[in-house]
Protein backbone atom coordinates (compact mmCIF):
# COMPACT_ATOMS: atom_id res chain seq x y z
CA UNK A 1 0.00 0.00 0.00
CA UNK A 2 1.18 3.68 -0.33
CA UNK A 3 0.63 7.00 1.73
CA UNK A 4 -2.34 7.68 -0.45
CA UNK A 5 -4.26 4.10 0.63
CA UNK A 6 -3.36 4.94 4.24
CA UNK A 7 -4.37 8.87 4.18
CA UNK A 8 -8.03 7.40 1.97
CA UNK A 9 -8.27 4.95 4.96
CA UNK A 10 -7.77 7.38 7.74
CA UNK A 11 -10.56 9.85 5.97
CA UNK A 12 -12.83 6.65 5.51
CA UNK A 13 -12.71 6.89 8.98
CA UNK A 14 -13.45 10.18 9.86
CA UNK A 15 -16.44 10.66 7.67
CA UNK A 16 -17.58 7.13 9.33
CA UNK A 17 -17.06 8.50 12.77
CA UNK A 18 -20.12 11.37 11.73
CA UNK A 19 -22.32 8.86 10.85
CA UNK A 20 -22.21 6.88 13.91
CA UNK A 21 -22.02 10.04 16.14
CA UNK A 22 -18.63 10.87 16.13
CA UNK A 23 -16.24 13.94 16.10
CA UNK A 24 -15.18 14.27 12.51
CA UNK A 25 -11.60 12.48 12.88
CA UNK A 26 -10.09 9.12 11.58
CA UNK A 27 -6.52 7.98 11.84
CA UNK A 28 -4.61 5.00 11.40
CA UNK A 29 -1.07 3.93 12.66
CA UNK A 30 0.88 2.05 10.06
CA UNK A 31 4.53 -0.10 10.90
CA UNK A 32 6.67 -1.74 8.12
CA UNK A 33 3.83 -0.90 5.55
CA UNK A 34 0.40 -2.35 7.25
CA UNK A 35 -1.89 -0.98 9.48
CA UNK A 36 -1.25 -1.70 13.09
CA UNK A 37 -4.54 0.08 14.14
CA UNK A 38 -6.61 2.40 13.53
CA UNK A 39 -9.44 4.68 15.46
CA UNK A 40 -11.43 7.49 15.28
CA UNK A 41 -12.94 10.60 17.38
CA UNK A 42 -15.02 8.90 20.27
CA UNK A 43 -15.08 12.05 22.71
CA UNK A 44 -19.10 11.87 23.23
CA UNK A 45 -19.63 8.21 21.89
CA UNK A 46 -17.17 7.06 25.11
CA UNK A 47 -18.04 10.22 27.66
CA UNK A 48 -13.95 10.56 27.24
CA UNK A 49 -12.56 13.72 26.81
CA UNK A 50 -9.45 11.91 25.81
CA UNK A 51 -10.27 10.12 22.83
CA UNK A 52 -9.09 11.83 20.14
CA UNK A 53 -8.70 9.62 17.20
CA UNK A 54 -5.24 9.95 17.29
CA UNK A 55 -4.62 9.01 21.23
CA UNK A 56 -7.49 6.16 20.66
CA UNK A 57 -5.18 4.83 17.80
CA UNK A 58 -1.86 5.26 19.57
CA UNK A 59 -3.51 3.09 22.74
CA UNK A 60 -4.83 0.15 19.84
CA UNK A 61 -1.33 0.39 18.15
CA UNK A 62 0.62 0.03 21.39
CA UNK A 63 -1.29 -2.48 22.45
CA UNK A 64 -0.91 -4.04 19.43
CA UNK A 65 2.68 -4.53 19.87
CA UNK A 66 2.77 -5.11 23.65
CA UNK A 67 4.93 -1.89 23.76
CA UNK A 68 4.59 2.13 24.62
CA UNK A 69 6.80 2.98 22.12
CA UNK A 70 6.06 3.10 18.90
CA UNK A 71 9.38 4.13 16.78
CA UNK A 72 9.61 3.36 13.08
CA UNK A 73 5.59 3.71 13.01
CA UNK A 74 3.60 6.34 10.65
CA UNK A 75 0.32 8.39 11.27
CA UNK A 76 -1.96 9.52 8.67
CA UNK A 77 -4.77 11.24 10.29
CA UNK A 78 -7.72 13.20 8.49
CA UNK A 79 -6.67 16.68 10.25
CA UNK A 80 -3.21 18.70 12.06
CA UNK A 81 -3.55 16.85 15.83
CA UNK A 82 -4.29 18.94 18.59
CA UNK A 83 -2.01 20.03 20.96
CA UNK A 84 -2.99 16.95 23.24
CA UNK A 85 -2.52 14.38 20.22
CA UNK A 86 0.32 16.07 19.30
CA UNK A 87 2.36 15.53 22.22
CA UNK A 88 0.74 12.12 22.60
CA UNK A 89 2.72 11.86 19.67
CA UNK A 90 5.96 12.80 20.64
CA UNK A 91 5.83 10.62 23.93
CA UNK A 92 5.22 7.83 21.50
CA UNK A 93 7.99 8.45 19.45
CA UNK A 94 6.59 7.56 16.23
CA UNK A 95 8.39 9.44 13.53
CA UNK A 96 6.28 11.09 10.65
CA UNK A 97 2.67 12.64 10.75
CA UNK A 98 0.30 12.98 7.75
CA UNK A 99 -2.20 14.80 8.21
CA UNK A 100 -5.23 16.10 5.72
CA UNK A 101 -7.03 19.16 7.32
CA UNK A 102 -5.50 22.18 9.61
CA UNK A 103 -6.52 23.17 13.25
CA UNK A 104 -7.75 26.78 10.92
CA UNK A 105 -9.56 24.30 8.95
CA UNK A 106 -11.24 22.62 12.23
CA UNK A 107 -11.34 25.81 14.31
CA UNK A 108 -13.97 27.20 11.66
CA UNK A 109 -16.18 24.40 12.24
CA UNK A 110 -16.30 24.81 16.23
CA UNK A 111 -13.22 23.05 17.51
CA UNK A 112 -10.96 24.07 19.76
CA UNK A 113 -7.49 23.41 18.72
CA UNK A 114 -5.86 26.26 17.81
CA UNK A 115 -6.84 28.62 21.45
CA UNK A 116 -5.58 25.48 22.93
CA UNK A 117 -2.10 25.89 20.77
CA UNK A 118 -2.55 29.58 21.61
CA UNK A 119 -3.34 28.97 25.36
CA UNK A 120 0.25 26.52 25.47
CA UNK A 121 2.52 29.07 24.57
CA UNK A 122 1.26 31.43 26.79
CA UNK A 123 2.72 32.53 30.28
CA UNK A 124 1.31 30.36 32.94
CA UNK A 125 -0.32 33.61 34.79
CA UNK A 126 -2.46 34.38 31.90
CA UNK A 127 -3.88 31.39 30.45
CA UNK A 128 -7.76 30.89 30.79
CA UNK A 129 -7.25 28.34 33.23
CA UNK A 130 -5.57 29.48 36.70
CA UNK A 131 -2.77 27.33 38.05
CA UNK A 132 -1.40 27.82 41.31
CA UNK A 133 2.14 26.01 42.44
CA UNK A 134 1.43 24.59 45.90
CA UNK A 135 3.46 22.28 48.23
CA UNK A 136 6.20 21.93 46.05
CA UNK A 137 8.74 20.96 48.83
CA UNK A 138 6.83 18.22 49.45
CA UNK A 139 6.30 17.14 46.14
CA UNK A 140 9.75 16.97 45.26
CA UNK A 141 10.04 13.67 47.27
CA UNK A 142 8.62 10.63 44.17
CA UNK A 143 11.05 12.88 42.31
CA UNK A 144 13.74 11.94 44.58
CA UNK A 145 12.61 8.68 44.54
CA UNK A 146 12.58 8.30 40.88
CA UNK A 147 16.08 9.29 40.79
CA UNK A 148 17.52 7.17 43.05
CA UNK A 149 15.59 3.88 41.52
CA UNK A 150 17.93 1.71 40.41
CA UNK A 151 15.38 -0.91 38.24
CA UNK A 152 13.28 1.78 36.85
CA UNK A 153 11.75 1.77 32.92
CA UNK A 154 12.72 4.94 31.20
CA UNK A 155 10.21 6.13 28.51
CA UNK B 1 -11.18 19.29 53.23
CA UNK B 2 -8.97 21.86 51.83
CA UNK B 3 -6.53 22.76 49.18
CA UNK B 4 -3.62 20.93 51.16
CA UNK B 5 -5.21 17.74 51.66
CA UNK B 6 -5.92 17.12 48.14
CA UNK B 7 -2.39 18.11 47.06
CA UNK B 8 -1.07 16.11 50.19
CA UNK B 9 -2.83 13.02 48.44
CA UNK B 10 -1.79 13.46 44.87
CA UNK B 11 1.72 13.75 46.08
CA UNK B 12 1.22 10.37 47.93
CA UNK B 13 0.03 8.96 44.82
CA UNK B 14 2.88 10.04 43.14
CA UNK B 15 5.60 8.58 45.47
CA UNK B 16 3.30 5.16 45.79
CA UNK B 17 3.77 5.58 42.15
CA UNK B 18 6.92 4.88 42.05
CA UNK B 19 7.15 2.43 44.33
CA UNK B 20 4.98 -0.30 42.46
CA UNK B 21 6.82 0.79 38.88
CA UNK B 22 4.58 3.55 37.40
CA UNK B 23 6.31 6.92 36.70
CA UNK B 24 6.45 9.71 39.41
CA UNK B 25 3.46 11.50 39.04
CA UNK B 26 0.17 11.10 41.06
CA UNK B 27 -3.38 13.26 40.76
CA UNK B 28 -6.83 14.21 41.90
CA UNK B 29 -9.80 15.85 40.07
CA UNK B 30 -12.25 17.28 42.82
CA UNK B 31 -15.62 18.45 42.57
CA UNK B 32 -18.13 19.76 45.43
CA UNK B 33 -14.79 19.36 47.81
CA UNK B 34 -14.96 15.70 47.23
CA UNK B 35 -12.32 13.48 45.38
CA UNK B 36 -14.00 12.32 42.08
CA UNK B 37 -11.24 10.13 41.15
CA UNK B 38 -7.36 9.80 41.40
CA UNK B 39 -4.92 8.12 39.32
CA UNK B 40 -0.53 7.77 38.64
CA UNK B 41 1.56 7.26 35.96
CA UNK B 42 1.24 3.95 34.53
CA UNK B 43 2.87 4.66 30.66
CA UNK B 44 5.23 1.64 31.43
CA UNK B 45 2.81 -0.71 33.13
CA UNK B 46 0.08 -0.56 31.11
CA UNK B 47 2.34 0.05 27.92
CA UNK B 48 0.36 2.98 27.35
CA UNK B 49 2.22 6.30 26.59
CA UNK B 50 -1.11 8.45 27.02
CA UNK B 51 -1.35 6.93 30.33
CA UNK B 52 -0.01 9.94 32.15
CA UNK B 53 -1.23 10.27 35.71
CA UNK B 54 -3.83 13.44 34.61
CA UNK B 55 -4.98 11.59 31.54
CA UNK B 56 -5.49 8.42 33.67
CA UNK B 57 -7.61 10.24 36.00
CA UNK B 58 -9.69 12.94 33.70
CA UNK B 59 -10.80 9.11 32.51
CA UNK B 60 -11.41 8.25 35.78
CA UNK B 61 -13.54 11.21 36.61
CA UNK B 62 -15.25 11.60 33.54
CA UNK B 63 -16.52 7.81 33.94
CA UNK B 64 -17.46 8.57 37.64
CA UNK B 65 -20.09 11.55 36.77
CA UNK B 66 -21.01 9.40 33.17
CA UNK B 67 -19.89 13.06 31.48
CA UNK B 68 -17.07 13.81 29.03
CA UNK B 69 -17.46 17.55 30.80
CA UNK B 70 -15.57 18.22 33.99
CA UNK B 71 -16.65 21.49 34.27
CA UNK B 72 -16.78 23.00 37.77
CA UNK B 73 -13.50 20.21 38.96
CA UNK B 74 -10.40 21.15 40.38
CA UNK B 75 -6.94 19.09 39.08
CA UNK B 76 -4.49 18.95 42.24
CA UNK B 77 -1.53 17.00 40.14
CA UNK B 78 1.90 16.43 41.69
CA UNK B 79 3.75 18.07 38.53
CA UNK B 80 2.68 20.83 35.85
CA UNK B 81 1.09 19.08 33.53
CA UNK B 82 2.64 18.11 30.12
CA UNK B 83 1.44 19.97 27.15
CA UNK B 84 -0.92 16.61 26.28
CA UNK B 85 -2.33 16.63 29.51
CA UNK B 86 -2.84 20.10 29.75
CA UNK B 87 -4.57 20.03 26.53
CA UNK B 88 -6.33 17.57 27.70
CA UNK B 89 -7.73 19.38 31.08
CA UNK B 90 -8.93 22.25 28.61
CA UNK B 91 -11.12 20.01 26.51
CA UNK B 92 -12.31 18.57 29.84
CA UNK B 93 -13.23 21.92 30.85
CA UNK B 94 -11.54 21.65 34.63
CA UNK B 95 -12.09 24.95 35.90
CA UNK B 96 -8.16 25.01 38.47
CA UNK B 97 -5.52 23.37 38.17
CA UNK B 98 -2.99 23.29 41.63
CA UNK B 99 0.52 21.61 41.04
CA UNK B 100 3.45 20.58 42.80
CA UNK B 101 7.12 20.30 40.56
CA UNK B 102 6.95 21.91 37.62
CA UNK B 103 8.06 21.51 33.94
CA UNK B 104 11.71 22.18 34.67
CA UNK B 105 11.55 19.95 37.86
CA UNK B 106 11.07 17.15 35.25
CA UNK B 107 12.87 17.81 32.72
CA UNK B 108 15.84 17.90 35.51
CA UNK B 109 15.03 13.61 36.06
CA UNK B 110 14.92 13.63 32.46
CA UNK B 111 11.48 13.90 31.30
CA UNK B 112 10.27 15.57 27.95
CA UNK B 113 7.90 17.81 29.02
CA UNK B 114 9.82 21.31 28.37
CA UNK B 115 11.22 19.49 25.25
CA UNK B 116 7.61 18.88 23.89
CA UNK B 117 6.51 22.44 25.00
CA UNK B 118 9.11 24.16 22.83
CA UNK B 119 8.51 22.19 20.10
CA UNK B 120 4.51 22.74 19.67
CA UNK B 121 5.29 26.57 19.94
CA UNK B 122 7.59 25.61 16.53
CA UNK B 123 6.52 25.89 12.94
CA UNK B 124 5.66 22.91 11.72
CA UNK B 125 8.27 22.85 9.27
CA UNK B 126 11.35 22.89 12.09
CA UNK B 127 9.69 20.10 13.93
CA UNK B 128 11.72 17.24 14.91
CA UNK B 129 8.63 14.75 14.14
CA UNK B 130 8.27 15.81 10.34
CA UNK B 131 4.38 16.62 9.27
CA UNK B 132 3.67 16.65 5.68
CA UNK B 133 0.13 17.82 4.85
CA UNK B 134 -1.34 15.41 1.68
CA UNK B 135 -4.84 14.38 0.32
CA UNK B 136 -6.69 17.41 1.81
CA UNK B 137 -9.22 18.22 -0.85
CA UNK B 138 -10.13 15.17 0.27
CA UNK B 139 -10.18 14.76 3.99
CA UNK B 140 -12.68 18.07 3.66
CA UNK B 141 -15.95 15.85 3.41
CA UNK B 142 -15.91 14.86 7.14
CA UNK B 143 -15.88 18.19 8.55
CA UNK B 144 -18.45 19.21 5.87
CA UNK B 145 -20.93 16.48 7.09
CA UNK B 146 -19.91 17.44 10.56
CA UNK B 147 -21.00 21.55 9.53
CA UNK B 148 -24.74 19.74 8.46
CA UNK B 149 -25.26 17.49 10.78
CA UNK B 150 -28.60 18.57 12.80
CA UNK B 151 -28.20 16.33 16.15
CA UNK B 152 -24.07 16.68 16.47
CA UNK B 153 -23.17 16.88 20.46
CA UNK B 154 -20.61 19.56 20.93
CA UNK B 155 -17.90 18.87 22.98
Amino acid sequence: MKNIDFMRRAIELSINSVQIGGGPFGCVIVKNNNIIAEGSNEVTLSNDPTAHAEIVTIRKACKSINNFNLEGSEMYTSCEPCPMCLSAIYWSHINIIYYGNTRLDAAKIGFDDNFIYNELGKDLSIRKIPMKQIYKDEAKKAFLDWEQKVDKIEY
